[in-house]
């Protein structure tokens, strides 16, 4: 028995934890082999791989990143060459497929197992929002970092009387956002779930000076929109590299901020960017994604493929890949209200 | 209404974070007060309190320890001094009474519950050995402190070829051994829930001496103990001061398998002890403390006395008092061998 | 006695231990009583002050920001304002006046002390770029967060194959840029110092690729400058509230350098900003900031007004604030190659 | 030409940063070759190395431990083994030694130098120990971690109304004592430096309690000593090992404040351990130790052997072996009183 595993998409802290997990519970509980494919599914099209032996994964667990490597591969290139694909996997001899990637990577591993592939996803993003697992690993140590941060920025928003704006990742969901303000102590988080109206915003700001307090601390995440009509707001551009050109959410805030405060209130920024995917993992996120991993072995041994393990309450068990991607995981309604109120 | 508020036992990470939650919310949402008691039971019993307004709950929420203190304070105490706890609280006008705390604290709170007191409690421990909640708030600010020093510690058993001995948390459980021994890549974790054979603990270090690894780190929760028989061990005794003496189980540990390995064989100890318990929590804790406290607001909202406020899978539920205290939370041995298999 | 005491300019991990050690030092061991004044030199001109004594700053030496705020005050405002200055310290009895600053501060403390008021200085910027002292404090905090930023952005860098640029503070200097570049394994530094041949940057990237590393990190000082001639930057302008709009030495990296490299390389930008300016102070900056606030007091025992205290090796000495502020502290050259040699 | 470098002693975070300089500067900058010996001196008596090239130190830099091992080995089995040192460098075509270690590397190092063996010291100690140095790399780690260690451990001090004792390292000297005991707000710092009274240690704590603190952070180095004749004192034994077995002097201290204050006053100990000696360095160590790595390049190139390479002020330097090792380095009188006017 030989196992294929790949990583696709964005960073994330534990990427290494899972690649451990599979290669230290195939081989040695189990006696298989397994093959890394390079650089996410890029390997699989150029039959790019390495051989994982267990001295190969040592002292990786706490390491930020993925020796495999990773690339974003455009999805309608994948299922134009299912042929190609087919071919590289019987050629290694590979039994099984382990993707270990976010939404993109787990729709093309969905896909293939309608195509009889025999794949198990593992899911991953530090933005929490694939569906059907309690937490995905990534997004306790993109918390944490982010908190770190935020606390930083608390005592020189206080010592300084300033507006301090910190722009978090989550492009399509508040997780982040919501989680790291609470903890940090923010005043004001805006999601991509619930666009924001400004005029709301810089009322909460003048309720708290006028409460006395002179600064503020606002975290929104990167998705974060202005209600339609409330506020004029460039969505960006893509440029001539392909790259998205966008001014972000947090400059413009900061601008229609200072415009509406005035000129005496010092507003300022911080994008806290990469620096929330790189890096060791918290504990948190090194034992979710050695276990998440570990599952994925076992649903293997049990032929139990097009499944995705995830966490559910404290367990770890196998979901639907079918059911994981047919929707975002975006905060529930209620649950915002919870976390909003505790700020 | 006025809710009172205690916090009882060993230190916590997240204590602070629990009471900001609840001034906040009964002072804000439902416009009641709040009456800190002093030092845990000890300041109902001695009417010892401080009124708790949102200024005076500013800038806690990240800070270790309790702003209303704690104690340890004797269980058969209490229960001969329900007149005198019933006469402080109609005294001070309170409505209902908050005591978070672990075991000894919620037993205390379910039978003030069983006498008609309104009571709604909040779980803390380090060391998540409270059933009915996932997870207790502390315990992962516990792990990622153990998971930090053993990263430290490996690389210095890594150089120095020796075996390093750490000892953690757990009297009663292993939750802070195993997952920090996995978060950190241990090669072996002792717990209480299985008592261990010092023979089959230095044939796993000897298994990998001979693999050519010249160092590992072995993690012992402070409770572990030997399989009887198969190793002198020494329980400890009351000092005069009422104070446990134990040479703990990590430095008899160290001789032991000094004594079997041989003089060659360079065999250290670390006892984390109480850094585990202090400072500022992690994220998950404050937001975990946080929505905590929060729910058990809303309890008091919903007269729902006689509860606990949990954490089940990503909800804040309420659960009985009674189920709460019936028996200690350890682990599963699905979990531990789980766990285990991913070392 | 009574001393005066004001923390002025931009945020500085470190300023609230130099407060704490002026007030424990004048107090405990001579009895005297300390005024702090509130946000920096504005604090003296509208006589805004606080009396601080030991329990006051009590907890304060771990916490960032400063418990007197600060502000930024027009120089000219300040030589204006002699009389008025004068008569509020008169009328508060101020013996001695300490102002911890940087640059700006430092000048006006050595321009008042040249108008007979009696005035040491503490040196303060997490730049190191106040001549006369070997460090200041704030730098080593700076360097460390800069550190940790880095750390945890080589893991992405490497997994995904990308050139990633970290903008620093150091407007005019690169002390924090060369110290933060060496400590977390940077490819290249630029710094204020040395305009840079964006050509020989990207050749340098070059000839890493062709080395056969996909990745490189490139550490900018927010002060970096093309050489004249060589790239296209836009200096930026002061917008209608009297903030500097800049695109940033990053921002401007990043076009130039995908445009140079060609569309396949992925170029990222993460600007640390604030980050590196708030927040716990390492434990070296406690340290520092300790001594640097009890020598201040000696001086002012002694009488020794318009010096400056500054670390000259292991010892705290007093130096001429004339000197301290005749120049700028850039990195020699000796020091820049040494450094650079490193990389 | 041909370097050979080993790394001696006890573990010290910077040893590998050290060891990277090294390499890159004399394979980089002069085209040399250099050989890494095996576990400290044992790799040159037993002919044990291993050929550093620039790629088997890439990313190093910030991992504590050393690739190459250390041991510990008897100074009097050296000088026993000219012969045989001399006829492995010869036959390694070794050109230049470059010993990194503490006091009984450096001794060794200067022993054979002054038998024309061509050698440069690089001196490392987390105790900061060693003379003609300002400092030594791994010491502003050790402060580092003890630092935040008291910080946590302060928080459960206060809240429970405690008494807790930090042992940290320092056989010989009280530097991580004071410093770490000055950064994070000790109330009392014990030194080996200056034999202390218990009785007025107890008197300290017992005018804290009047004053209405009911807690105390107290940091004791590992050699402090009591004063003769004024506490009971067991000084330890050498076990059948060959382990020095010492009940500590933490726990000592614990005993007898205990006894004094009575059974009221609860009195916790924590012993930091090897903690301090391990994992990533700072960004401070980790520049001064690839300064020092460098600086010890240079040495050989200039043909300036028995020499050692030495922070003073802000320059590295080179110092006599000779004089480096003719006496430790303690905390001078008027430093010490310094520091301790800062608690």
């Amino acid at each position: 028995m030989r196992i294929g595993i790949l990583t696709g998409g964005g960073d994330c802290p534990g990427l290494n934890a899972v690649i451990r997990a599979v290669v230290l519970r195939a081989v040695r509980d189990h006696g298989w082999q397994v093959t890394g494919f390079r650089d996410g599914w890029r390997g699989v099209l150029e039959n790019h791989h390495v051989d994982l032996v267990p001295s190969r994964v040592r002292g990786i667990l706490a390491r930020g990143g993925t020796i495999l490597g990773s690339s974003r591969v455009n999805p309608d290139h994948l299922t134009s060459s299912i042929d190609t694909i087919r071919g590289v996997l019987d050629e290694n001899g590979i039994d099984a497929l382990i993707p270990v990637g976010g939404e993109g990577t787990l729709q093309a591993a969905h896909w293939l197992s309608s195509h009889d592939i025999p794949v198990v996803g593992v899911p991953k993003t530090i933005d929490n929002d694939i569906d059907c697992t309690d937490v995905t690993f990534g997004f306790d140590t993109a918390v944490e970092i982010a908190t770190d941060a935020i606390d930083r920025l608390h005592t020189t928003a206080e010592s300084h009387q300033r507006v301090m704006i910190v722009e978090v990742m989550g492009r399509h969901t508040g997780w982040i956002a919501l989680h790291s303000g609470l903890a940090a102590g923010a005043h004001q988080v805006l999601t991509p779930e619930t666009p924001f109206d400004i005029a709301e915003v810089c009322a909460g700001l003048q309720r708290r000076f006028e409460a006395g307090d002179n600064h503020a601390v606002l975290v929104a995440a990167e998705g974060a929109v202005p209600a339609p009509g409330t506020m004029e707001f460039d969505q960006g551009h893509v440029d001539q590299f392909g790259h998205r050109r966008f001014a972000g959410i947090a400059r413009q805030l900061q601008l229609e901020i200072s415009r509406r405060l005035g000129a005496d209130r010092d507003v300022t920024t911080t994008v806290l960017g990469h620096l929330q995917r790189g890096g060791t993992p918290t504990a948190y996120d090194r034992v979710l994604a050695s276990r998440l991993g570990g599952r994925a072995v076992e649903a293997v041994r049990d032929g139990k493929y097009g499944m995705m393990s995830a966490l559910r309450g404290t367990e770890i068990e196998l979901v639907p890949l079918a059911d994981a991607v047919a929707r975002l995981k975006t905060v529930p309604g209620d649950t915002c209200a919870e976390l909003r109120a505790l700020l």
